[in-house]
């Protein structure tokens, strides 16, 4: 230890340490942990999540940062634990509302600047290479990592020396024992780190439900291998274009099968690039050709490796699946090859492209990973995050990284390895765990929440909007245009009435009619009593509602326009 | 063999046979097929299914049956397999349309009477009790039945002796060799319809993908049994309310643990009763409770059986979840069994309330039902699949009940058990395979499709009202109201822009400005060379467009109406 750390710790004894999540609890998606310790700030990733189907129009979900925008100037660092868009997905959003330096390792570097690219925001970001070695100050926080392994290459577990203790955040991570790229994760740091003393763990609980230990990455090399062995013609074969060791193994099936690749999709043509170039990928000189060389070469020798394995309707492997793909086509006896587990909600659309694959003749391998091999998870099942716990003795426990029953599972794991109950705590997102004198207690919040981004708006669709569009979506609407004097009260012109996504004009005419009779005869009953345009509207919209529901069954939101001239 | 019978085949040594689906092929649920026999139609189930996320506010599917309306004099009967919606649910729909007669088991028919009651439709249907003993004649086709084992009770297979042969239809099926009800599958009476000969075969595929067999329901009743025993305080299970065998495992573990049973949910008090009136189900004298003793009793001596398993928002377990029903409250130590496994699309709602069951303090029990040993399938899978196959030795196959990957699975079995592949027809809804001479031939459609109920309407909402209900549902709308002189073609008042769905009035003046402004700007340049009021308008909307998709990279649909005065 140099003198200048020592004198650090003397200076900051006193320091409150304060830990939340923005984001990342009660949800899978938008990751983002912070650390303060007085003056400084360290953020822990950046993601996006994905909105569900109840959340009409919105593209993605970010965090709300009003607590760092509050507190700009004691943010030090975003440190990126990994390149997959939950811990990174928010951070060109991020960058428009705060500028921060980032601090990631090579890959991830890359898989991020792809991002700053599009958002033109590259060469305003400062940019920190660091590794599993770094070792950095911000601030009063010295921060170590330590390697995990996942399905990506190059994470990072991340411990920060505190004046109150140690504090370990595990990033995302399985045990590996027999890692692709023979990179292990660092499993002698973590025991130091535990023997050293560790005051509060932040462990990930995706696969906290799942019994025992999830298989090496490597197993999946084997069947890809035989799955390409097998294959009469052409294979495609669809995975996450992030997960670089399946793409290892996929270019080295390739290799022993004789069989040269093309790359179909985006994503997939933009991250091979960067885990080539910055050497997470080896691929001999000659073996990766173009997408319109694919219909040129013998089937036997082909591998398209593409984009799509979630079934989103417009990559690469949904398009194939509905013949819609310029280049290159599904024909029969031709392989695909679904080597990557469905995420929840997405069961549907996979289904689909499967039936539709079928339909064209091809052979369709499918199915969880347990039973084809063609997928393991990257998280760790409960022996796992057991082994974690145990590593890591600490005395403190905020499972992360989970919806609230993985949390829970969490918790329970942690109990049965000696953590006390009373010394772990299932917080939501803004709720702060606080640590002084050593002891930590969960009594306060800070803002945290969704925010919504649509087309370039970030926050600006909201309840009302959502609400809107929620009834139109399900009944569509009318207008109604009436114009009437100002004078007398009386209808000039109409009631006009236009649907969309209610009823179709043309064969319903006999229905408008009616609700045309009906405003004219609210507008009549009204005239005498009352000229406030917002009671008259009010008027129209109830009777047209009562009359709509009665005939129908359905509720169109109703728009009653009055003109006055 | 009786002489009324010998001379039909006489007279009917020449008739073709037709065959079809109107609906349950290339999908789950909407279950329909047709027989028909020159003059004689008889129609097998009639579903409904429920809508995907795509089909915005549309409440029910239900078949095309115009076919059937263009030979309404042919129409003979409809046959009920069994009790459940994808078989059952269309028939009111149907019925509205088309009178017919209606064949159904005991238990099938009690639950047809609930839907026919709430339609009003009970007095003017004909409804025939059957059970696998009848031998029915309709017009020229014998009509044969046998038991199937399936997740409800009293289930029927098919066999209709035609002129050409024997077709048979299986109905939902699984082989349970120790039947709740110990009323196992007919197996002798299949072998015998094998042994004399079965021309063509229409089998379920349900599980065609999943290799085994299903396990008995019984062992469902012995995982039940344990978890009350190991419950400290209240019990509430959630399960489908047709699965009468289970209900009563649920009964027959009550009865062993001391407590008594409170029914929560419309679908569940309705069936239990139904299964109750006609002997289903057995249940002692004072079992049941009112839903309002439960806080009166001794947790210890409850429990609570309720609907939801599937997470519909609206039944018991969602709302009990959500601390949101009136009577009864999920209390910490409660146990929950989740005892149904989730139907393809439903996991999100489901593990939304389990993590708010979790939130409220209660041991859950959820997970598949190969984990948890509280839910098994109703469908039998590849190994029964292949023993039905081998029992009916058909000549033809056409799998049916399934997506396009399990009906070709289902293919895959049959060819394996020795069906010629030549002789196995994948069909699509509408696609008639037509028997004449003894052989088989698939050349030739009739109209089949979706039809969409939404409210009170069948059919009414087509492709235009779901388009500009996805359009509305993505990006809201702006209604730009305009009065302008007849005369002159001058503005007199408006523009005027309302937004529902994609700005938020209040904060958006300064792009409701430019909207505006723009709308002037374009009426102002279309002045002088064309009054034609739709040319105006397309040029408001495209100019309007483009300024909009500048801002907000959204794309609201934009109704601009000109009132000329």
């Amino acid at each position: 230890m140099n003198l200048k750390w020592r004198k650090n710790i003397l200076n900051t004894t006193s320091q409150k340490i304060s830990i939340f999540a923005l984001g990342g609890v009660n949800e899978i998606g938008k990751n983002m942990y912070v650390l303060q310790s007085n003056d400084d700030i360290v953020v822990i990733d950046c993601g996006s999540k994905f909105p569900d189907e109840s959340l009409l129009g919105i593209d993605l979900i970010i965090q709300d940062i009003s607590y760092l925008q509050e507190n700009q100037e004691k943010l030090r660092a975003l440190i990126v634990t990994h390149g997959h868009e939950d811990h990174t997905g928010g951070i060109p959003y991020f960058l428009k509302q705060l500028n921060i330096p980032i601090y990631a390792t090579n890959l991830t570097l890359g898989l991020i600047e792809i991002k700053l690219k599009e958002h033109g925001l590259l060469r305003s970001t400062k940019l920190f290479l660091i590794d599993s070695e770094s070792e950095l100050q911000f601030g009063t926080i010295r921060t170590t990592f330590f390697k995990t392994s996942h399905s990506i290459p190059d994470c990072l577990g991340i411990a920060f020396h505190t004046s109150q203790g140690t504090i370990v955040h595990t990033g995302d991570f399985k045990f590996d024992w027999t890692p692709v790229d023979r990179h292990g994760p660092d499993i002698h740091k973590m025991a130091a780190l535990g023997e050293n003393g560790v005051l509060l763990l932040l462990s990930e609980s995706t696969n906290a439900e799942r019994p025992g230990s999830t298989p090496s990455e490597r197993l999946v090399g084997d069947h890809i291998e035989e799955a390409f062995r097998h294959a009469p013609r052409k294979v495609f074969i669809s995975t996450f274009a992030s997960n670089v060791h399946r793409i290892q193994q996929i270019v080295d099936a390739s290799i022993k099968t004789n069989r040269k690749i093309a790359l179909l999709g985006r994503s997939m043509v933009n991250v091979v690039a960067v885990a080539i170039d910055r050497g997470y990928l080896k691929v001999p000189e000659g073996m990766i050709i173009e997408a319109n060389e694919v219909n040129s070469m013998d089937p036997e020798k082909v591998v398209i490796l593409c984009t799509g394995s979630q079934g989103e309707p417009m990559a690469a492997l949904s398009r194939l699946s509905s013949s819609n793909f310029r280049q290159v086509e599904v024909l029969p006896e031709d392989t695909v090859i679904l080597a990557a587990g469905p995420i929840p909600g997405n069961e549907r659309s996979i289904s689909r492209i499967v039936d539709n694959l079928f339909q064209l003749g091809a052979r369709v391998i499918y199915g969880s990973g347990s039973v084809t091999g063609l997928h393991v998870s990257g998280h760790a099942c409960q022996e796992e995050l057991k082994l974690m716990l145990t590593l890591m003795k600490p005395k403190y426990f905020v499972p992360i990284h989970g919806e609230y029953r993985m949390l829970h599972q969490h918790k329970l794991l942690a109990e049965s390895v000696g953590v006390h109950s009373e010394n772990i705590f299932i917080v939501s997102n803004g709720d702060v765990v606080d640590i002084e004198n050593n002891e930590a207690i969960q009594t306060r919040s800070v803002d945290a929440g969704n925010v919504f981004v649509d087309g370039i708006g970030i926050g600006d669709v909201g309840e009302i909007i959502l609400r809107d569009r929620k009834v139109l979506s399900e009944d569509g609407m009318l207008v109604i245009v009436t114009t009437i004097s100002k004078s007398a009260g009386k209808i000039i012109s109409g009631p006009d009435t236009i649907s969309r996504g209610f009823i179709y004009g043309p064969e319903s005419g006999e229905l408008i009619n009616e609700v045309n009779e009906t405003v004219q005869a609210t507008i009549h009953k009204m005239k005498d009593k009352n000229r406030n345009q917002r009671v008259l509207k009010q008027s129209i919209k109830k009777s047209v509602e009562q009359l709509l529901y009665s005939r129908t069954k359905r509720k169109p939101m109703i728009l009653p326009i009055m003109i006055e001239v």
